[in-house]
């Protein structure tokens, strides 16, 4: 499988820390970033799926870190999914930065997993056209 | 009037930034837990106040940064009511950190406004005995 | 003077809180993305003033808030320099989203206080080529 | 081994996100300070290791959220080591409430793993008295 969606994030003062570099939990709202884009870009926005009464929150999150990022850096979130099932799904994401090299510095990668409940928390099916939208996506993916 | 209730917040790495100091918007989630520990302390906790069917959202909020907090310090929260009206109510704040002087250094001072309203959005008048606790805390205030 | 610098931003889930709307406290960070994205076009990047070793601290923050901002929401900020001084500067900032009015709906106002420091806190004047920068950049604004 | 390091953390409205609960990226906040008051109470603190030019930057972290925690909840953040080597540690962080039952209710489960570094970047033994402290703490947890 390919990464298939790219979005650039500047690095605020606001996302670093004394130590000079991004705060660790500032990569899970990169991940949130990567795959909101990448939904609406090719599937859906999460808010249409949030006005179908369903919500996705991540039951799983995991990241290695393997360089720092610093201030006012033109970060690079690819994001890619992982796995799709009927009640929850999975994305991977790569966290890069350009420095001029053959191909940009991997920072951090990382992924969550989602399951899809009501809003009283029950969990429910993803709908059949956000699941056909989301297999296409594989299907783009492993064509890559 | 004198400010009224105290309370202790140890700096994190999340809240700081590359400049090595608390990044300046934290300084808003500092006020949050100071009227929050107050109003439980002395009137009824926000979480009542929520049950209500009544928010009370900041419609004003300034701050006066006169020196930097540092990762680790053991900031001092106060918090005082300024003003209680009808449909609305601001808070006084002070940060500041004892440095082993005399009086503890102050770091910042700053204000909150807050209007009362329903969670359609429209201007709700606060309710009796939350008008009347609040009025007691500024009378104890005024005593000190 | 008017409003020179316009970008849009948009609103995460990490943005918002239990209210339903953006946190209070998170207008702060939009001041610093309009702030640092309108040097950066105008004058010069927040890291070459870093790289000079000027910091330029936030000494006050106000804000109006009028209307709430929501997920999802793709916010505008407008940005200008409201003042310049030898060791100090003052922006303004409004923070509106398009409706499909006429115009925006303004959301929220205010202003940030800067003065310009070295690292170990002393006030320093701000550099003649970043003053001049800033000057043109008023210069523009009140012609339009 | 037995957790050995308990620590209560209100639930702030700027924890909190548009879902009505704790914001995802928060835990990893919550471990921060879970794992730096269990320092400070059985080894030193933080700013004493910064003090020796190291610092302990998180090279990995997972979490297994399992329900959700909601605003104004007091949170019992529970920190244990779970390995020492020479360059790096792992911290195990169980996040809970208690609902009123038996024993509190697991909310969030997960952990840390850091590397010690020098402000340049490069790897650095543990320095061996914090090897010690947390060796004695290790021990402590097993004989619980």
């Amino acid at each position: 499988m390919a990464i298939i969606h790219r979005y650039e994030y500047r690095v605020r003062y606001a996302d670093t820390d004394a130590g000079g570099v991004v705060y660790n939990a500032n990569h899970l709202r990169f991940y949130e970033i990567g795959r909101t884009e990448m939904m609406r870009e090719h599937v859906c926005s999460y808010k249409d799926i949030e006005d179908l009464g369903i919500l996705l929150p991540v039951t799983e999150s995991y990241t290695r870190y393997k360089a720092p990022a610093f201030y006012d850096d033109l970060l690079i979130i690819e994001t890619e999914v992982a796995e799709l099932k009927r009640f929850s799904c999975k994305f991977n994401y790569r966290i890069s930065r350009d420095d001029g090299e053959d191909k940009p510095r991997l920072l951090a990668r990382g992924y969550t997993v989602h399951a899809a409940i009501t809003r009283e928390g029950k969990l429910i099916r993803i709908p059949e056209n956000i699941l056909n939208g989301v297999s296409k996506l594989i299907d783009k993916q492993q064509k890559r």
